[in-house]
């Protein structure tokens, strides 16, 4: 993308806004359906301004640009705006004014501006309007899409087919789920509902698709009243054998487009839709009472059924197979990886098994690791962008290595390597940090405070019922006795072949309404990251499970399900409790004893020794 | 009181619900400022049904009579309510109808049932009213207090005077909490608001009072606006030297009963009040649009100024040296206290010191506590009712001991003692449980796992506005591990010689969101309790300091306030963690060295023996 061609989309907006009477048009990130990643047909924000972070929001008034983004994305806004007419607009940071505040100053009282109602929440359109009328009594138009008319190649809505997911792996059928649906929403008093989140439909039907990045999951609304359900999708994604099965299941079909008017008359008294998911024109569409609430599909989901645990155990298995075959090629190429030195800087690498390093990267392992998991049965996809951050990149906490950032792998420093995979009968995610030689005190030191943390997590036992918010210190304490914290969350939960990050319940600093309860999955990930030098990240995969019952009420436990030795060279085994050393082992034996008869005599040699008690 | 009397009092409110043409009447157990304690004025559901606990709600029609009250008072209510027309309701248990579920088949569709809506707060009328409506659509009167006709010996609203809270405990002058005040209610866009707590008034206004029992507060409102304030009060309660402070720093005086009408025409566009404190009859005077959010003073008053935490300090030395020179008192009664004995069953003390032991029991240890408390200067008052809990009355959380309950200690097992004091300077709360002779293995591995949790939350470093919801785990985390846990909250805030309990912030399981800042008094308090058993606490009062300020933020920590041993006898030290072992070595050491100065030469050798390090 050139400089030009944001100046002529500019000067194209422009010409739009002055036929309309606006003042400005604001581009949020966001999509219809609010997914994490957004396919290319609604990557407005990107077509005007240039920038391709996930997050961010360009506002383009008749004479000024303005993009907002957080510290995430600061250095990557600066260089992809370099040029433009867009000014940067870095959030959380001490004078920078809001979208309505900026608005006010550039517009004046009055003015009208716009955006684009079907790609942002119902609630946070409600909030823009409420703080821009405190601007002087700024309005906003929503029912324009000024993109259909300037930018002329626009990528197609996706049209990929949709297949189904079979009950080997879902483990309950359409018709028992929508039942579930429905006893839910009479338990809420509502006739029906808007489903728009793209994997809550794609788990209701039992059906996946790829029309998202890393999400299995297909461009869709579903309407479920007492009596009907109906799909608005484009019925090219609709094989005969899928549209068999939605008929058999009693599931109508109607365009994807029109599900505004479809809404129209749906539901006799109201409908349950959740302002934080379903977009603001559609939430406008609404002529019933709407009832707004989380949809109760969000923790059914949540919660796996046998059939599901038996998948994501065999999705974990090949995964761990696919980890021990990579990490046993990544450390034949650093042979001082798993000693235990200490301070002195590494002598160079030139000779022996080691020299194959020279050719190593972060994207070039990322291939390697990639193509193990591909060789596995059922691997359809990776299941998020892989994170191989090495060296100062590891402190990067979104960092996705790219041609122009890509660096070579040296035999010392740590490499963060955070990555998934999507099987037909599982999701994964799991996060090791690998020693690739000698390391300094202070790289073993922060390593073993991030492995206390996960560990601390992975004993704990609690109440059913408890939320993430209460369990989220485990990982931190230790930390924060140094004033070491980590700002993102310390888990989540992950789909069953399908989105990598499940809501609603997490472990997080802030509070998560969600409880923990049997039969969730869930993400140990606790890291620190120390700017400009490393960043160290441990993450097992979580299956919550009975523990015990006693007068005090039923307490659960986790058990790891993600079957890979945690990197014992940085671990400065004074720091662990006992309970903590001997988590790991048992751990560890576990893991052996689970994985080693798939692997061959070598794989089995090198996971004995990654796997030997400390 | 007789049965008689009771039977009497429900005919003549019979006879006032028939001339009014009620269906029934409901006498909750609060009063109109929704205090902790209530003063004997309102004791309305008392007086109704004769059950006398904190917690509790009767409910009468024209035929029957129910009393609703939670797992505290099963008991007690049974025992009070024998041979009366009243069936316990058993809150939180199975099967037990909901007030509005049971006047619903009682009185069936469209009937009228009444309340007095000056006892019960906005939020919880308003919840009854929808749940009322919901059963036929029986609708509710508030405007009617039935007691003013039927209770002929009514306590009068108390008289007591108010006094100065001088500026040397007070640390602000009233003039600049108003200012503050203001502000915060101009950072809501409030012009005003409605003050009803009565802790909340006594800080403001820098008074204090003696009408409830052990919150040294006054029965009054308090009205701010932009360019008033006014204290509704019964100016009987008003010395002249009181008249002329309030003079002095512009505050008008209303009589106490003008509240309702005074609230009319005070405010220009809108009033803030909370409507979970402020009740029902005054929110419906209000002719303002309401703001209806936590009063700004509730987290200010948490906050201790300089001279407010000297003030703790001082009044937790004079508590530390009166409870040291109480359990040098008290265990001399007991030889083999502490000794560290094994589960073989006590001979029985016949000779020796020991002897004295008979003549104790759980109220005669609670007089001398109070009697050597009564010795400190500044000395007030207790802060709430002793809970001296000896054997399986320690079991009992909310235990208080009485003439019928009151058992004598002997020499062995576990008593229980959470006490606290009311001095000028400051307010006490701490919990020890002693042993008074040989412990079984269970008992000590129930103190010690009680203790470890006490430590873990003591050495907690955290980044500033955490909140305790996500703090509390630290203390119960190890008896999660057993299947074990407590209930109740883990801390709440403590008043400047004002309520003992002072919100909102706390350590609890349930979410609060109050987060934790410098300068603030939190309890720590966790315990165990097996019914028919023994029970265990361990309770300090903390203050919230600086720790260290780093790239991650500012982190605080808490420093014990409370400065007493902790009964070393029951710990199994292999239980504990070193860094345990350590802050309680630490702990006692910091105790020995502040209060020893202050004692005799008998005092500090027991107490050099109490703190030894283990």
């Amino acid at each position: 993308m050139t400089d030009m061609s944001i100046s002529q989309r500019l000067s194209d907006l422009r010409e739009l806004m002055q036929r309309e009477h606006l003042s400005a048009f604001v581009f949020p990130s966001t999509d219809p359906h609010q997914g994490e990643y957004v396919p290319d047909h609604w990557k407005g924000r990107e077509f005007i301004s240039g920038f391709n972070g996930s997050a961010g929001t360009a506002v383009v008034t008749m004479t000024s640009a303005a993009l907002w983004t957080d510290s995430r994305y600061f250095i990557a806004a600066e260089d992809q705006l370099r040029g433009t007419e867009y000014q940067l607009m870095k959030l959380k940071i001490e004078g920078t004014p809001t979208i309505a505040e900026w608005l006010g100053k550039e517009c004046g009282p009055g003015a009208e501006v716009a955006l684009d109602g079907t790609c942002s929440s119902a609630n946070s359109v409600k909030e823009l309007i409420a703080d821009l009328r405190k601007q002087g009594g700024i309005t906003l138009r929503t029912n324009l899409d000024p993109l259909r008319q300037i930018w002329t190649d626009r990528p197609p809505i996706p049209e990929s087919p949709v297949e189904i997911y079979p009950m080997k792996y879902a483990g309950e059928m359409t018709h028992d789920k929508i039942a579930r649906v429905r006893h839910a929403l009479r338990e809420r008093h509502a006739d029906g509902m808007l489903m728009s989140s793209l994997d809550d439909i794609a788990w209701t039907l039992n059906l996946r698709g790829s029309d998202v990045h890393c999400n299995p999951v297909f461009v869709s609304y579903l309407l479920i009243s007492s009596k009907d359900v109906t799909l608005y999708i484009n019925t090219k994604k609709l094989t005969p054998e899928i549209q068999t099965y939605l008929k058999a299941e009693g599931i109508g079909v109607a365009p994807y487009e029109d599900i505004t008017k479809g809404l129209k008359n749906y539901f006799e008294y109201n409908i349950l839709l959740d302002p934080d998911e379903v977009n603001y024109t559609l939430y406008k569409a609404v002529t019933r009472e709407i009832i707004e609430e989380e949809s109760p599909v969000k923790r059914m989901k949540t919660v796996k059924n046998a059939t599901e645990i038996a998948g994501f155990r065999s999705a974990m298995l090949k995964d761990g197979i696919a980890m021990v075959k990579f990490l046993k090629w990544l450390t034949s190429h650093f042979p001082s990886a798993g000693e235990q030195q200490t301070n002195q800087l590494p002598a160079p690498v030139g000779e022996g098994p080691g020299v194959g390093s020279k050719s190593l990267t972060e994207i070039s392992i990322d291939q390697k690791l990639t193509s193990l998991r591909a060789e596995q049965p059922l691997y359809r996809d990776i299941s998020f962008d892989t994170i191989a951050g090495y060296g100062i990149h590891g402190a990067i906490v979104h960092y996705e290595a790219t041609p122009e950032t890509d660096i070579p792998l040296k035999p010392e420093g740590l490499l963060l390597l955070d990555s998934g995979a999507q099987y037909l009968d599982g999701t994964t995610d799991i996060t090791r940090t690998i020693a690739l030689g000698p390391l300094t005190d202070e790289m073993k030191h922060i390593y073993t405070l991030v492995l206390k943390g996960h560990i601390q997590i992975e004993l704990c036992k609690f109440p059913t019922g408890s939320s993430g918010t209460q369990i989220d210190i485990l990982a931190r304490k230790d930390m924060w006795r140094e004033g070491l914290n980590y700002l993102h969350g310390t888990g989540h939960g992950v789909g069953t072949y399908l989105n990598v990050h499940e809501g609603p319940h997490q472990f997080r600093m802030e509070w998560k309404p969600a409880p923990l309860v049997e039969g969730m999955t869930i993400t140990d990930e606790p890291g620190i990251y120390l700017p400009g030098k490393f960043g160290a990240r441990i993450e097992n995969t979580l299956l919550i499970t009975p523990y015990k019952e006693t007068e005090f009420g039923k307490f659960l436990q986790f058990e790891p399900l993600t079957l890979c030795p945690i990197d014992k060279a940085p671990i400065i085994k004074e720091m662990l409790l006992q309970e903590e050393t001997d988590w790991l082992n048992a751990y560890h034996q576990h893991v052996f004893d689970t994985l080693s008869p798939h692997l061959d005599e070598e794989e089995v040699a090198w996971l004995r020794e990654a796997c030997s008690a400390i």
